[in-house]
């Protein structure tokens, strides 16, 4: 072997992706993973194995009581088959999917990254005497308080928007981007201007179909905003013995 | 149940993707099934796991003699874990991978869908009464013979770029696409005139980093162009029971 970065198994980390949640969402995580490690060739890359699981029932809908069809074992049994595959930690690109942790966890013996508690440890180093953050995610997120209890801890308001931005949100995320359509950003800068207005210090792309939407106008050279799969995506390069685009090695 | 997409094991077929040659063409490769699936929501979407393994050895540098680190066994290798995982098929986005199809195809029970053998098909399709075809790929893949073989079948001559033209694909292959800086599009340009000038009546993508140029620069609307990535995602949404965009339900 003439390099430290052979295929030798457990030279690296291995990262296992729960995804499929959604597929677009999944695709846009891994080519961010790609896109913000630092490599010369291919094999300066993690190596990931992604489980892009579109049939996974619709997590926001059980989460709102209005389907009895449980993504919760699905997303467990999941974790639990990547972790057989030989995944040496997970993650889950899909904010929604988070009210299920626990099942996963308990399926599970290897170390799993959430993406709340990344993005929450981001928008606080963001904003220093951070008192108030705006929240946009799918009712599912909102209502399930996984934010929002994170963010108690630290004495923090969580501010989500009311319900007819609420509704703004949704049609985003399901009507334009689940179904392959453009996003109305015009509609959605309203919605984060009423957040602002009412005291929003940072805004959280919380949804992982609003990150979609945030690469593909911009939205993260705008320092207002919290991108959830931008923190997973950076969270896993560090972990899985990468160096991020911009950050000294190792850090 | 109260549909037939439910998440039920076997309901459709299940894509394997043995991938990470290279990561950033396995990324486009996911983005793209999901972009050209007819979707109006996440569980309208093929079910895929994608073993995005960066660290394989270089395929183009074993080809060509320059290294003793056979990638082979190791795609065989994943082929097989992907197999054991619970795909019904397997697709390999990576031209220069496909020199390894023997190996490959021993390794494994389930079928494979070559990304050689769809673009040829889509290129014979594309040009009726075809003579000469254009190849763009690694060195690899060129020293190969894969697409040569494949269209010595049919009489139609592959034409592959001389040794100055082909340092310039080379170059945007493996300094820019896979080290993550811009490609030089001009470059690439006069590349394909010399072969349309010497006879090509359709010039292959034939290297998946080429495809993300393709993708990049809007390559996929000129009639010219046949791209393996495009080709072998269309086959892979079809065998997987989906809907291709723009083509009739089941074609």
């Amino acid at each position: 072997m003439t390099s430290e970065r052979s295929n030798a198994p457990g030279t690296r980390p291995f990262v296992g992706v729960v995804g499929g949640v959604g597929p677009l969402a999944t695709a846009y995580f891994l080519n961010h993973v790609v896109r913000l490690t630092v490599a010369e060739r291919d094999q300066d890359h993690v190596d990931m194995v992604v489980l892009n699981h579109a049939t996974i029932p619709d997590r926001t809908e059980f989460v709102l009581g209005r389907s009895e069809q449980d993504p919760g074992p699905v997303l467990a049994r999941d974790a639990r088959r990547l972790e057989e595959f030989g995944a040496d930690f997970l993650v889950m690109p899909c904010n929604t999917a988070h009210y299920f942790t626990q099942q996963v966890l308990d399926a599970i013996s290897v170390p799993f990254v959430s993406i709340i508690a990344t993005t929450v440890d981001a928008v606080r180093d963001r904003v220093p005497g951070l008192r108030a953050v705006g929240l946009l995610a799918t009712s599912g997120t909102s209502s399930s308080g996984v934010y929002q209890d994170a963010f108690d801890a630290y004495g923090v308001a969580t501010l989500v928007p009311d319900e007819a931005d609420q509704a703004v949100v949704t049609s985003i995320i399901y009507d334009q981007v689940k179904a392959g359509r453009p996003a109305d950003l015009e509609a959605l800068r309203g919605v984060v201007e009423r957040l602002v207005e009412r005291g929003a210090q940072a805004v959280i792309l919380g949804c992982t179909e609003l990150s979609v939407v945030a690469v593909d106008h911009g939205l993260l050279d705008e320092p207002l905003f919290v991108d959830s799969t931008d923190q997973l995506a950076r969270a896993t390069i560090r972990r899985a013995g990468g160096t991020v685009r911009g950050e000294a090695p190792g850090a």
